[in-house]
């Protein structure tokens, strides 16, 4: 499809029985089919592509006005697509038109389900890799993601140093700590063992393990608002008669304005959102180590780290973290900064004052 | 049951028919019969006696070397059962013996289930005095409690200033964030839709709400640890390979010491919690805003606030909000201070440098 915007969805086998995509856990999986949109042109000598890698939750569709990211994609915005060839792909396993464990295994005919091998975050680069290769970039002029996002970037710029020239790592973490660790291990121990995964084939069985996934949600949720933001938007009145309803069931129920945010927030999550893809995203995250190993990056490499300083989930300390090892390993250039905001972990989707002018002049700083 | 080291474990009607518990809902409730232990001896005059409350996971055996609180309750430790008289009951709605949600229900026969009323903090604190009134207490030298059991106590000083000399509270808050609320109802959420719920009539349908309780106790427990706690405690090696199993069963099933540890605690959770208790005691700390109505206190009340400076659900900020309401509303002495450690909320049931200290010097000052 292409529009008037110059945006273009696609899609596009890249790998199959003849080229499977070999991955980190030893497993070949063919074929791989990948969603992606691409906004603006490539410009002639292939050197203008930025790359954006989504997080968890996000899609193919990035751009503004009603993209995942459109505080930051479009034209005029700091990913200029009137300057920039932007390209956007669904990551694999993801459950927006790439291959995935909802996908059909050519080997049964069902679905994948809990067959669908575990991925590493370089297999998600693999095929972004092979996505560059389709469109005729060997060499991004930017890679830029947050959270998942970024940490595909710089598991990119780590393993091929030749072809992120720049990298935008925005609220990202280069290792989980366990407190992260043990808050996605809540909301997936909700989803696998709720009755409706049925062992991960719930699409075959007809259920679906709707209450687990709705618990990971809220869950996740809290992690991604800070406490003074919530304290902002959600403050309910002052109960000065402390005088619970006469009925459990009306006491027990959504009281409060952010009981009714989070059951909303669930209730639209279960409507575009897959439990799989859930459970092996956020353990690619868990497992997620890539300074453990030794190794250099690009001499020429430029890097802006930003951390959001209410994220209690990939905060400063993690930001800060990156940068440094970064620096060590030989970076021409690493800017970090802490971008003040009440918005938590979330503030990456926002327009937060600091932020997308620095990712603007970063992107295109000469 | 009397022992030895002066443990007394009894039971005892408080409220029946002919006088029942008249709830701040407008409901009434009968029989109430509550568990509680005393510990030491009360003197002549009365003048000795300290009740400690419990929090949401807690019963009424306190006592070293045993019980919840044995780093501050029996003899020669700070709660000194050599010196006081010390009163520790199970609440109204707790499942370790004091009338709940899970008792028969006189007019049906059944368990409560959902038709046990709902409950305020001063409902709990009604249940306390009465069980003072049984034993002889009409003024307390100290209440004591941490977390929900404080509330308890600060409630109580509030509504019956002439009946608590002193009040030793504990990583409390006097109003919850939205942010509390939040993580508890993603909690109780995972229990109420859980298919094993029944409608709170699980018992009757011999079903339990296991997945669903599991989920609040692992989301749970990671709020009352802190992340620098966690580090040390359960810091997983590094993955320098990055490459998972190839396997998504095992990839998925718990493999880092954070997971092994939270599945435990479910386990062990599971064992000796009820649901329902669960949610009806976590909703009374939602609705808890004891300062939201004008007041004062007694001019002697003395007052020791202790926060934990790792504890993220009732830190510091809650503390101090406390502290200086007491103050405000004319309390004779105030004493509030952050005690150094990480290991969060659940601080207040170890030993921490400073913590039982200053506890004992509270106690047993003239």
């Amino acid at each position: 499809m292409d529009t008037a915007a110059g945006v273009r969805a696609q899609r596009v086998v890249l790998f199959d029985e003849d080229d499977p995509l070999r991955l980190a856990c030893g497993r070949e999986l063919a074929p791989v089919e990948v969603a992606f949109e691409t906004y603006g042109r490539l410009d002639a000598d292939a050197s203008n592509a930025v790359f954006v890698c989504h997080a968890l939750t996000g899609d193919a569709h990035a751009i503004a006005p009603d993209g995942w990211w459109r505080t930051l994609v479009g034209p005029g915005l700091p990913v200029d697509t009137e300057r920039f060839f932007v390209i956007c792909p669904n990551l694999l396993t993801g459950c927006k038109g790439t291959t995935g464990p909802a996908s059909v295994d050519p080997r049964t005919g069902r679905p994948y389900g809990l067959g669908f091998p575990p991925i590493a975050m370089r297999d998600l680069v693999a095929v972004h890799r092979r996505l560059c290769e389709h469109l005729g970039v060997r060499r991004l002029h930017a890679g830029i993601g947050g959270s998942l996002g970024g940490m595909q970037v710089l598991q990119w710029l780590l393993d091929f140093p030749d072809e992120v020239a720049r990298a935008a790592l925005v609220c990202v973490s280069g290792r989980l700590s366990e407190q992260n660790l043990a808050l996605s291990a809540a909301a997936r121990g909700a989803i696998l063992a709720d009755p409706g995964f049925n062992d991960g084939q719930y699409a075959v069985a007809g259920t679906r393990p709707e209450v687990g996934l709705a618990t990971a949600r809220r869950l996740a949720h809290v992690t991604y608002l800070a406490e003074s933001g919530m304290e902002r938007k959600f403050r309910r009145p002052a109960e000065p008669d402390q005088a619970p309803p006469a009925d459990a069931r009306e006491w027990l129920a959504s009281r409060y304005p952010v009981e009714h945010y989070l059951d909303h927030q669930a209730k639209i999550f279960l409507a575009r959102f897959d439990a799989l893809t859930y459970l092996y995203l956020s353990r690619v995250m868990d497992g997620f180590d890539p300074f453990a190993a030794p190794g250099r990056v690009h001499p020429d490499l430029r890097a802006l780290v930003l951390s959001f300083s209410s994220d209690w989930r990939f905060g400063p300390s993690h930001g800060v973290r990156i940068a440094e090892a970064l620096r060590e390993r030989g970076a021409g250039s690493v800017e970090w900064d802490v971008i003040e905001t009440d918005a938590g972990h979330d503030a990456f989707l926002l327009d937060v004052l600091g932020y997308q002018e620095r990712v603007a002049a970063f992107l295109a700083a000469p």
